[in-house]
């Protein structure tokens, strides 16, 4: 039984990782770890644990660490993360870090886009980026594993058969994509106050999300080749998932069945993608850990949709994927 | 043209009266004023009104008020709005305050209530208790009105004819009610936060509501009988609209087809009841100022049923009522 | 591994049970059947089961009923559901009903509320009815379990301590309840078409219910006392979950923190009903098999809430509760 | 007072159309017709219209009609409206047709998109489109309007000043919507049950859908070059509103300056268009006849969202829009 902290363990993605976790069979949580005045029992925090999990929130102690748990899934904010994953790994934990912080493989790129200067770049050029289908050799024998943006999740699953078979200009892509409001985390705010986001939809970051680069890399790293992608993120009222709806210019003709058949062969080992011959529901995957596909051709462009729970797909299903990845567990455990 | 100053314009309920008013004819938004740091073009505040009204938000200044305004509709909170109140009267305006701060009749059961002294006792003893269906010879020649709580209205036209017919045990009345979201107010706070309230809903107040006092004084004020009431909020993820359901324990017996026909003769002459043969729909008054009852026999017990517009019939409408009789105008101006 | 089948495979309750099975351990679903025309791959019907479960939805036919399966949960519409049972029992199979057709034990009652002549009073006469909380020991050598309604769960979980001590009046009780839309079923239907139900909430068969009698049942069966319950279900614009909010006559002197120490004793060896100190919110019950109360007194009266997710403690949650119970699992399995 | 009648008085956009006359001044509902299974009060058809509308829905007599009315807003299905406009028309009403059977100017590329030849190719080729932002002068004289469409108003008032200006590749718009959910009408349906539809969002009809050449037509017509959309909506958990994201080639070098400039200029007389400086929100336009715009530049190309209420600027409200224009009535007349 794999023993599992959970760091930050407060918000959304901390609490969709213990839901995972306490149906997992061979990991379970044994630290939860917040800031002090966030501590006590966690159905304090998170009213629907009442009575299912009996590990208090504490404040984090590195030598407790060390002893109650032998990996840490860490649910911290960009930019506060980086401060805490050198000492889960020096304390010997194998690490699945949900922040942004390692994502990106160059330290200067994640200056100029998150706006602070990283402060461990050392793992940072360890860290494997925790996509397991399209990089689960580089996961395997890691002990730091960054998991990708919910956004990035969404549109690098639709796209990588794309670029992989090089079908596409790799500099006309276009990922519009909508998100529930769990997306925002667990902060109150006027913009997410129930009578503002209720029956609402509204595009923001306008080519300016953080997670426009990290799609890019995903792309560039998968193919071999730089991309440019414009993405255009939408919150809307509902809880949880997430649909992108990209668009592509094919460089040369390609119709709807031989796109199916290119995705069916290529996600035909991996579990949890799923291939559609119609466009993906959120509700299809809500609560799941699968992210569905369907590209087509439409008016000389191909067209791909994914869809994915942003909680579980896009957070913390794919950090427990990866943690039984690093862990040697089998990949699907707890996730089906 | 009534000139109105709507005092406290940040809040949803400024906002619904802003709406109304812009419909209206005879009365039209003048003056708006707020806290200095929340003032700016409304559409700052309330997106959905650029281009439809140029009237900015500024802080209040008395000589502003005369100059501008016939009448005032005071949006502020409860025990915020008494202290602006008396300036208002002071200016010349007639004024429809909205907060709870003039509903009591009672100085002394107010500040048990509300947990504070009452600062304008004066003002109190003379503010007519804006329920128009139940007490609208005293509200035509009043300069003060005092709008009814959202939930006193539902309820209290649900139980009039039932009380006025003596045909309830007064002690032994049930109100069950459910709000949408937006009766909490524009505050973001984590409870409202839109992932914690969409798809939920909770009783809360259980018994200790500041609005269950209001409920038996209209019930007692109407009846000449005291009246004890237990009233349950709830809150549920919708955005506006509130339902009440009324248990009640008949002094004699009752059916339902004489129910209706009391109901129905009762409401005859009102414009904003309609009185129906099946449960009310909240989104059959979403929107408008109507007030949807239904009373029957079950089980041996009167229940009744009635839904309203929190913001509309339950705040800004009726308080737009108000100042239709106040001012002389058509009581259903832009209100149908 | 207990083979379950699953009769009337293509409704919410069979689907939520599909899913129950998927992480159970213990049983698995084997063989799916449903009415010829419905029938296909299972993700045909439930496109979130795509890539999950690989058993088709079939017609049914006996002899592969006994090939395939240990028990069965039946998912029909009530009086169909009576038509099938004796065959899944004659089958050898162990049964839980999630239909009304063997709740009411009294063959004359079930004719008056249904309107049918029931079909089966042999087997109904040796029904278990499958609340474990209050009636484990008759469920536990039962082949036929009729697995209890999510209104009649809800009240019943909330009553029973109350009635066990006899601190309210039996005659005195009214079950004021909410559920969210998916308990109106899978057929479309103009009252539920989303733009009508939605930002909705309104109450429907007012003390005519169906569920009435099977409460006032249960209370009678566990006190030994008959009741009389005014019993007002609402439905609203939620999914899953629903709430009820009960108010009694308590016949002797009783406060809140004694209620709360009476029902923390009642509860206190049950692993799915928590005991809390505040009003129960559906979106802490939603998606588990757990009941939430909380009794409190107000104004003279005792006052219960409860809060369930109505398709999984409210139906196939409460049904796998039950199967893992005449099969001799651990009750909990796979329900946490 | 201009007279009007609602033939097809029972789905979403009539009800629309009442509500807004309600509040009109200048024009008042006084013929209401369906088929005569769906005739009574108009009250059985939409419950919040009770004491509101006094006139009965009733089976359409033409006699009738040239008495009561002296124009008609057509909300009748496409297909079904061009048997019954010709009659609205010999009457000698003046005409609003919210369907689709006169937008296309084109007899043959209608027979093409909706599979049915032209009935009334001679009314359609004196048909006026109707949005009047783009086609003023043309709507001014004529009898008929043919309405547009919800997505076409959407996407064709987000491009036009692009189009205009003649900024963007033509052959290069990729038109990205997002519709609530009452855009698919009023007939139940098990995609649109409300447990199936709620939290959910989804594309459908991917570059294939009427709407294209529609929005194609008006980019045409309204800058005298040839244009190829592709279009792609979407639906989503809300009831009403909608939100285009479209995606441009620029022909030449842009910024967000001043394409904000550009619109502004472009629609500064325009009383129903809001030019903003960051994406819409449906909220801000939901119950409104305003249609909000924003365009930007972004990674090389220039996007631009629009957001509407898909049963008001995208229908019912822009019908009364037409009808005010048509009968010689002030532009915004009941629509501010």
């Amino acid at each position: 039984m794999v023993r599992v902290a959970i760091i930050g363990a407060t918000g959304y993605t901390a609490y969709e990782a213990m839901v995972i976790l306490l149906r997992h069979g061979g990991a379970k949580v044994t630290y939860l770890t917040a800031l002090p005045e966030e501590c006590g029992p966690v159905e304090k925090v998170f009213g629907s644990l009442r009575g299912r999990l009996a590990v208090p929130v504490e404040p984090m102690v590195l030598e407790k660490l060390a002893e109650r748990a032998d990996a840490a899934l860490c649910c911290l904010p960009h930019k506060a993360s980086m401060g805490y994953v050198p000492q889960l790994l020096r304390a010997g934990l194998k690490v699945v870090d949900l922040s942004a912080d390692y994502r990106l493989h160059d330290a200067g790129l994640y200056e100029r886009v998150y706006q602070t200067k990283h402060a461990d770049p050392e793992n940072l050029s360890r860290a494997a980026f925790g996509l397991p289908e399209l990089f689960r050799e580089r996961i395997r024998g890691a002990s730091l594993v960054a998991n990708p943006g919910c956004y990035p999740t969404a549109a690098s699953l639709a796209l990588a058969p794309l670029v992989r078979e090089g079908l596409i200009a790799m500099d006309d892509i276009v990922v519009n994509a909508v998100s529930g409001a769990s997306g925002a985390g667990r902060k109150a705010s006027l913009g997410f106050h129930f009578p503002e986001m209720n029956e609402n939809l509204f595009a923001y970051a306008v080519g300016t999300h953080r997670h426009q680069p990290e799609i890019e890399q995903i792309l560039r790293d998968f193919s071999g080749r730089s991309a440019a992608v414009l993405f255009v993120p939408h919150v809307a009222s509902f809880d949880r998932g997430m649909a992108a709806s990209i668009y592509c210019r094919s460089v040369r003709a390609v119709e709807a069945q031989g796109l199916h058949e290119l995705y069916r062969a290529f996600y035909a080992q991996e579990p949890f993608v799923r291939v559609l011959q119609e466009p993906p529901k959120i509700k299809h995957v809500a609560g799941t850990n699968f992210a569905d596909v369907y590209a087509t051709a439409a008016q000389g462009r191909v067209v791909v949709f994914s869809a994915i729970d942003n909680l579980i797909k896009g957070a913390a299903g794919q950090a427990v994927q990866n943690l039984n990845i690093i862990c040697g567990m089998a990949e699907t455990t707890g996730l089906l």
